[in-house]
C-alpha cells in the first residue's frame, strides 16, 4: 500500500480506476441525517461478488462446541435490532498526506450514516458455543482477489471482547430495505464506532481461533506505520471529525464556492468512534468560533451542528473541527503514516462572498 | 470544458474532486439486468439540491395557452408507466481520448439500467396546451452553479417532436422506489435512448419557446467540436456500445485480472440509442468471435450477451464490440473531439489465465 513516490496533486491511472468504482458521499449529502443509500460511501477491495441469497449460508466454526450453518431465514428469525451508525473509511483523508500512499485516493468524502438492521452477533454465536480458550473471531467475506501478492478472501478479526459488544450486528437491511449488493448482501458484519474495514461485507464464515489472526488485511493492512518494516499499531476506532456542507454554490469543474453576503447558516455533522461529540468549532480565516450542537441522533451516529455567520463581500477560508468526550481534537496538520490512514486533519474550504 | 494540455495517465486535483463525488458503475455490476440503485452511474454538474417535496411545484409556462403549476400528488394522478432504460453519460470514455478534456474523468463506467416510473410528458403538457408556433421545450433543474463563466440553473431543451415521443417521462420512481435525492427527487425528466445530460434532474420548470434554446448546457456544452470555435454538432442519442464483466478476480490496486484455465463464460451487455443491438463480437488477442445474444429486455435497455471461451494458461487481451440495427459498429480507434464526448471505443482488458 505504501509508495511515497506519488506526485502531490497528480493522480495515477491506478488511483483513477479506484476512484471511478469506489464512491464518496458528496459533502452536500451532510444535509441528510440518514444518508440516502445511493450516496453512502463505498469501498470494495476486489469485486462486488454475485451471491444467490437463496443458497447462501453463513458457516460458524473453528474453536466452537457446535459448528453451525445458517441460511438467511434462520438469521432473520433472531430478534432484530436497528441502529443508526456513521461509517467512515480508514483511508478517508489519504490524499491530504504528503507523500501519499498508492490506494483509493479519498479526499474527505468516505463517510455516510445509515440505519442498519440485523441481529446481535452474540445472539447468533451463542448457538455455536465458543470455547473458552478462543481469543479472536475471524470474519471472512466472499470478495476474492490478490493484495500484497497474496490471494485471499477479504477477512478481518476482532477480539472476543470487541465482537461480543451488544451493538455488533449481523446486518441484512440498510435504511429499511434489504442490503443492496454493493453494501454486502445478503449479510454483513457491522461494527459501530470502528472504521469501515472492520464491517466485513458478503459474510460467509465466522471462525473462532485461539491465536491472533495473521491475515493480510489484519496483520499488514490497516496499521499505522512509519516505515515499511514498522509493525505499527492497528487502526480501529474512528477518530473525531467534523465536516461542513460547502455553503453557497460551486463552479464546474473547480468547485470553488460562491455565496451571497448576509447571514449564512453554516451546517455540518461531527462524529467520533471514541466518545460523544463535546464541541465543534468553526474557523473563519483562522479564528475559531463555537458552533451550536443539535440533539444527538444516537451513540454511534454523527451529530449535527450549525453556526450563524454574518458575512460581507470577500474571500474567506472556512474550516471546522470537533472535539470528543475523551478530549481528542482534530489536528490542523496531518500526522503522516505509510498507508495514509485515519487522517482527521481539519477540513478547509475557500469561499467567495459577493 | 476543453483543455488539451492534460498529461496522459496523470489526473489533476480538479479531476479527482469530480471522480470522488460522481460515481460510475463497477463493471461487475453488468451482472444485474437492472442496476442496483446505489451503483447506477451518477453525474451532477453542481450540487445535489435539497428540495422539500411537499412544497415543490413544477411550473409549465412560456408559449402555452394556460401556464400551470403542479404538485407531486397532481403529477402522480396521471396514469403512470414504467420503462427499463439504459442511461449513459455523454462523457463516458473521456479519459480514453488524447489529449483529453478537463471534466469528469470517466473511463468506461458511466452507465446503468433502471426501471423508471412516471407519466408521459405529453400527457402533462396537454393540460397546458402548447401554442402551435412553439419549436422547443426548455427543461430547467434546481441545481445551480457556474460553468463556462455563466451562472445558471442546469437547463436543456428538446424539439417538440423529440419531447412528445411516448417514452419521454416525468419520472418520480426508480427501481420501484421514490427517487433518491441524487437521481433527481422529487421529479426528473427521462429521455430514453439519449445520453444522460438530456434527462434533467430536479425538474422545476418546463417552458415552451419559439426559438432554439441558447443556454450554456445546450449551445456550448455537449457538442461534438474539433476546435474551441467550431459550433460542431449536438451530441444526442447514445452510440452503440458493448461492455464485458471483467472475468476472474482482480488484484488491488492495479485491478489486473487473473482466472483459471478451462471453459470461461464471458458475459456482458450491449446497447444503442439508435437501433436494436444486431451483433456482439468478442475479441481475443485481436481475433473476433460472435457472442450469443440474450432476449431483449426492452427497446430502451441493454441486451445481455455471452461467449464460451475455452482457454489455457497465458496472458490475453480481451475486447468486445457491438453493432446496432443501423449498421453502426464500435470503433477500434477513438475519434477525438474537444469535450471528450460519445467515445464508444471498444473496451479492452488484459487477463492472465493460470
Amino acid at each position: 500500500m505504501a509508495d511515497g513516490e506519488l506526485t502531490d496533486g497528480l493522480y495515477t491511472e491506478e488511483e483513477l480506476q479506484l476512484a471511478a468504482r469506489n464512491r464518496g458521499m458528496p459533502l452536500e449529502g451532510l444535509a441528510y441525517e440518514l444518508t440516502p443509500t445511493g450516496i453512502h460511501y463505498l469501498l470494495v477491495h476486489f469485486d462486488i461478488p454475485l451471491i444467490d441469497p437463496t443458497t447462501w449460508r453463513l458457516e460458524i466454526g473453528g474453536n466452537v462446541e457446535r459448528a453451525i450453518s445458517l441460511g438467511l431465514d434462520e438469521i432473520r428469525s433472531f430478534t432484530p435490532t436497528t441502529i443508526a451508525v456513521t461509517m467512515e473509511c480508514a483511508g478517508n483523508g489519504r490524499t491530504r498526506m504528503s507523500p501519499r500512499a498508492l490506494s483509493q485516493p479519498w479526499i474527505l468524502e468516505a463517510i455516510g450514516t445509515a440505519e442498519w438492521t440485523g441481529v446481535p452477533l452474540r445472539d447468533v454465536l451463542s448457538r455455536a458455543a465458543i470455547k473458552p480458550d478462543t481469543v479472536e473471531l475471524v470474519f471472512t467475506g466472499a470478495d476474492h482477489g490478490v493484495q500484497g501478492d497474496i490471494e485471499q478472501d477479504y477477512a478481518r478479526s476482532l477480539t472476543i471482547d470487541d465482537a461480543l459488544r451488544p451493538e455488533v450486528l449481523l446486518a441484512y437491511e440498510m435504511n429499511g430495505r434489504q442490503l443492496e449488493p454493493q453494501h454486502g448482501a445478503p449479510l454483513r458484519l457491522l461494527v459501530p464506532g470502528w472504521y469501515g474495514m472492520t464491517s466485513v461485507k458478503w459474510l460467509t464464515r465466522v471462525d473462532a481461533v485461539t491465536e491472533a489472526f495473521q491475515g493480510w488485511q489484519q496483520a499488514v493492512a490497516y496499521r499505522d506505520t512509519q516505515t515499511e518494516d514498522d509493525p505499527g499499531v492497528p487502526v480501529q476506532r474512528i477518530k473525531v471529525r467534523a465536516l461542513m456542507i460547502p455553503p453557497g454554490f460551486p463552479d464546474f469543474p473547480a468547485r470553488h464556492r460562491l455565496l451571497d453576503a448576509g447571514m449564512v447558516t453554516l451546517r455540518g455533522r461531527a462524529w467520533s468512534g471514541r466518545g460523544e461529540i463535546a464541541r465543534v468549532e468553526v474557523g473563519i480565516d483562522g479564528r475559531w468560533h463555537d458552533a451550536r450542537l443539535d440533539d444527538p441522533l444516537g451513540p454511534f451516529a454523527w451529530r449535527g451542528w450549525s453556526y450563524e455567520w454574518k458575512t460581507k463581500a470577500g474571500t474567506y477560508e472556512l474550516s471546522c473541527r470537533a472535539t470528543d468526550a475523551t478530549g481528542d481534537v482534530q489536528p490542523i496538520e496531518a500526522r503522516w503514516n505509510t498507508q495514509g490512514l485515519a487522517n482527521n486533519l481539519v477540513q478547509t474550504l475557500s469561499v467567495t462572498v459577493r
